[in-house]
């Protein structure tokens, strides 16, 4: 590995005070010279009020960012960048650019695009939340013009997310897909999902992507990295840039 | 490797804003069944007083890092927890105490703790900081009974020391180095100098502790980490716990 | 390696208390996350007789694999499940879904279903049994539509078919082998084929199937895995889901 | 790996049916040339009563692994073989010698043979048990002269014990060691605990034995494999086999 | 590696005095039995006086690598063998050619026709030159059929080259980069590129090419080596000897 | 690897005294389960009458080898096996089998039967021998159908032949090679080149084969051993056994 | 690896025709630079005239060696070598001796040196000869001042020895070995015994020599090769050549 | 690897012209982080008095190796440092400095400390010189101190010493020892001796220093670069710098 960190780019993630999984998922998918610098803003808990509040520390969190002269900002959770409704991810944007001048994107601006990169029409989704979140979720995609052939939680409230154990979450996924899906989404920067992405490709037979994929896949393409990344799925291994390699 | 991550501890740690080394370090050290989860505090340029007042963003950052349920706080910052002279760890530690219960530590603690482990008496200091805190931190060091043989600095302003090329780390931390010194000290936690921490020890002949390793290492002491870990210098692949293993 | 054993599968197998092969041989082809649990009937050596009677034994047998919450349970041995003639299959599992609400399979019923897989139409077989037995499998395949070309035994009792020689398994193996032929199938649960499948396969430059393979195929089928698993031969190592993958 | 299986070792476990973890954990610790085969005795859940019923299915089992031809018994049950007091494991291999000839033991015999090999005075117990098992472990220990220094239970009841997850019993194991002890014991051959050994090893600064390396380590002395197994703490990887290697 | 260095080719490299890249990027390319071999001409500063001077050296250097019985000779210099205008590559070529009697190239030849072989039409140019000689360059490349999109240098004086960060080069390359462009030449032996060739062909999905690598590549083309050389760019890992393999 | 050396074939090779190389470059190639057993003739020095005599000690030390009941016997020797003429390969054989009941071949017919594989009409050769070897061999070549462009030899008298570097053999096999060729033929079973075969095809961009490659690639195919030798040659690398694999 | 096959030692072994094992345990047990080279001696029956009368064969089989320049010769028969009585081994060299100027050794002394410099007295011996046989190795070793605590031979008649399997060999070698022997010596150079003498010393806890690795060591000793070997026993990996290293 | 070709040291050689093996050789040994410079002298022929002429043409090549910045300057060659006799080797060095400001040292010189290095007092040489300069290195060794018992060369003019066949190198060397030597040295900087120094000292059981091997030692050693280089010698593995590492 060449030594100076971040010689190719640096990718600032603003992530919920509660969340302990994005951090290690996203040092296990970034390629050689590419590092990972985080902010956080004030989440304890997933209600449907304190993931929009979160919204108000993203401002000086992106800043902080700013500070470390990172190449492009996410705004690095799924159901805080679509509760808002239609215009939200749009005002989380402006937000973060009035006080730094970086591209920046949301995990579920992400999502849409990775979906349509794979030509995904009808899908299912594994969430970690509770319903009135999942609700939520799933107009926000039709919105987007897929269809939800399903759409199933966990009902967990925060804190324990990143805990649930592999087994659970691996059958939680199989269980939400549908015959007749084009992929699976595993919803929620907080669910560990990164290590059985390959396997439920296998076991479904379709692509499946996670709210940290989606994510680092659009932070990657809007910093011009387009070297493939193995082994988290079909959507980090294909080709990111155009050209004739 | 196993997959859940963090199912050993979980290090949180307190950063400057400008800081672009620290994350990456920490992620290359540590070991298996360890996260690692970041808060920012603000601090653009490195002048004594912005390292100071930067102590004013602890509380809330180390709050943020207690709802990822961390098991160990480190104010992630040399000079900025040395600066302000005797009893300011202290003040430190008990500002971030009383927004947590979490057991936490400042790197300028470690780097003490550290070098008396390697029970090591006359010490050389490589820093990236401009003359008024290497002046400080030699002040420092030996008011904790250990004798400066040489501290050289490299005048950096603050957002470029991590782009400081290794050649030239490697360069000035030889140079700094005087005989009859039992260690060389590479203070800061954004200098890079992880990656020529094995070769100055084979050039030296003597241990080499930086300001990463030594923050790791007392981490790991404190959550109860034994695990040895190779390639980063001698603190680090020793026996951490007691015992008769 | 994901720790937690068996997160993606329990494969159940009830098998022969004389065979040798199985257990091992399915541990060397499980992929991640699949674990493997036994059960015994009793049978102690390779008469039409004692064959037919350790069915009693199933029941009990399925029951116990039902305490570890298999996924799936195989009948394992070929003989076993085929020299009761037509409708025997079915019997069996009916006995075990009595006791248990798990899918199951039996070994005879895997390997047709894996010829067909393979589009084969005639095949040769290499058997450890005696003359009376390979009578009654050459019956089972054709009643199933293939054309049996040759099949070829080594008169073995029962406990010595586990120790027969690699060399002499490969070179039966090839004896039994007979141009025209779109296949070869190794018979029984309890010869050693499954580390010389590979170079068979190379050897014959036809498609090789082995009671462990085809059982262990059907139950991965089963049970949704579709991971292909690298070096025991084509059967295994292609894509077992369907999908767009 | 020579190919034919069990050409040094065959190994026979007998283990309650609930059991999901002593089979794969057994083939992980497995050196090459030796196998292991599993008969079932039906234990649906942890109580006394019912772990005591469980003996009784041990001749027919034992009977089964003999048709197998192996070299050793294990009765691969902790508590199932000390709840019945002083003299309970003579008469379990006693009952197992009458219906064959083969050398055998149980697993809490090994637990015993094992803490003495290490020289163990003081020792403290994880178990997933129930607090009325846990009373009984503590006398049966105290009865082979150790000094039980804490045991503390995780209150399972059977089925769930194999999913009790990593993180958590790494910090039950943490939880339950006392400064002072000279080991850590982790009780029950279904809690998952092969892969952190090692780690706790480190952490504790102790060995630690569980019930399976124990089980596995007194079998391969039973039978005379000396061959060190690496990875899974300091009581299999030490010579086994006395001579002047 | 077969032992006996160079008994495949030799490659003898003439270099500018200054140059500290090419020779460790020469030993990082050559297949194995093929040893490169080294002659100064003295060039102590990157003015173009300077640079077209050093030409008066090349006899005598290239008479002392034909001592050691190279098989091809490079003049391995790019701005030192274009600065002349048209005809100075033949000048310098049979300036060799009087006192050796071996094949000779030069840098600015080989890049030529690495850029022709790759069937680039449109090239942007990244150099650490001033401006002087990027004018120069583009011409030349132009004279010989190529459309210069964009050429951009990093004013550097000669003895700095070499410490140019891989950080300031992979920047400098991406901001010399054009839509439109069929490649990027890198130029100037003395900028190392090597290692970061790959990773700008993925990032900017289209061929790479520096000075180094063209010498290479046609220096091999020159003495019959078609080995492909792979992870310096898609130049040197395609075919190079017409056959039918 | 299988431990049962010679599990699935056991090649025989009667070599001229004198040889060093056939031996050792056959245990390179002998893929898995395949063992090399030796039986030497007498033959001192590379003149034709020595080479023809050498055909007497055949029979005796084709026996020497039955009695390790090799599965095929080559006389290996490329000289040796078509200086007689037309019929001599034929005489050859037909002396092996009056011995033995083993199928045997001539490393001349093995020649003549690689080039037909490959669909070589035009070939060169490069030879240890001297010229009135290669005009012989030259006329066995075209009497089997093929143009010879060049033949060149080292005028080796024997004894040396094993001992000629490998630059000189790499060297000599690119200077007999001529622009219109579809193959080099490397021959003598003396002559190390199995080592640079891989270069060498890289570097003609045609087949390389050479004696031995020749007579293991007939003997494989004798034997019925279909699995692909990579790493020496397209020849060894292409499948042999007809099937739809 | 060095291409030049035999640049460090060339080593020559007479072999009875009938032997299929010391060939490929040679190969695999040679360290770099040292080839292998074959002749045969004609004994197809394991009886006491036939191997006595083998020794007519070796006069000219050694002269077969000698042309092809071997470094030492062996006479590869440990009966073969030692069934003549005292003096016989004298006789053996005596005769290779006239007929070539090459340092000479046989199995039976081989064993007596490796068995002396591993400072053994007592030891047990395993072997696939009928007794008549064993009477009189026994006879042999105890004539070289070794106590001979026991020794079992498998009753096989010559051409079935290099088949028999290797858990046979095993469980062979385990039952010849008594306690208070030193070692154990595995007789016989065509008794495949060489991927299980590592094993064999975990599991007696005592030095393991095969006919095989004696002859092989006795070789290395001869020619100056002082290389360790790993993974065939202690008698390979200790040091050969006096000196300070 | 880190990046930053030459990050710890660039060592520069001045190598005669004909030298076609010190550049290879040196750049295998080169630890991570040291780059390798050359400039050439002229010197055709190993003759006395060229050897002594090329001495003229080091200032130009230094002063050509000063515009590369190196840390160090060899005068490479062997016999061309001491062939002038006593004196000669400090007039080279002044002849340096006079032109560049950098460390210099002289092959001969580094001989002398490597054999001191290993408290050699009888030594053996193995030369590829004619019996002149044999003398002339006799006489300079024993100047120092140093019993040569033996010096024994191979008569080569200078152009072939590359080329001269390992196995003949091996054997030189082994047949120019003797016993009671405490060491061989390996005279001449263009003979290849780099890959089989490891194996010689195997099989003599002496340290084995060769004038490269002495070169390397002695710049890393000026330059301060201690990280032992294993797999060339003693010399090489030990470590380099004082200290209590």
């Amino acid at each position: 590995m060449i030594i100076l960190t971040g010689w190719r780019a640096r990718l600032g993630i603003l992530i919920p005070s509660v969340n302990k999984t994005m951090e290690p998922e996203f040092y296990k998918m970034a390629p050689r010279g590419v590092s990972v610098h985080t902010a956080r803003m004030t989440q304890k808990i997933d209600t449907i009020e304190e993931l929009l509040k979160m919204s108000d520390y993203a401002p000086k969190a992106a800043s902080d960012l700013a500070d470390a002269e990172v190449d492009c900002i996410a705004y690095g959770c799924t159901s805080g960048s679509l509760l808002g409704g239609p215009g939200f991810n749009e005002k989380l944007l402006a937000s973060i650019k009035q006080v730094t001048n970086i591209p920046a994107i949301t995990t579920s601006m992400a999502v849409v695009a990775a979906l349509k990169e794979l030509e995904i029409r009808n899908v299912c989704i594994a969430t970690p939340y509770h319903d009135d979140i999942n609700v939520k979720e799933k107009e926000f995609l039709e919105y987007h013009g897929f269809k939800v052939l399903n759409i199933k939680g966990l009902s967990c409230n925060g804190p324990e997310t990143a805990d649930v154990s592999v087994k659970l979450v691996y059958t939680h996924a199989k269980g939400a897909f549908r015959t007749g899906s084009d992929a699976l989404f595993m919803s929620c920067t907080d669910m560990r999902s990164l290590d059985i992405i390959q396997a439920l490709e296998f076991d479904l037979g379709k692509p499946v992507v996670s709210s940290n994929t989606a994510t680092m896949w659009m932070m990657l393409k809007k910093v011009g990295i387009g070297e493939p990344i193995e082994g988290f799925g079909q959507l980090l291994s294909r080709p990111r840039i155009d050209g004739k390699l």
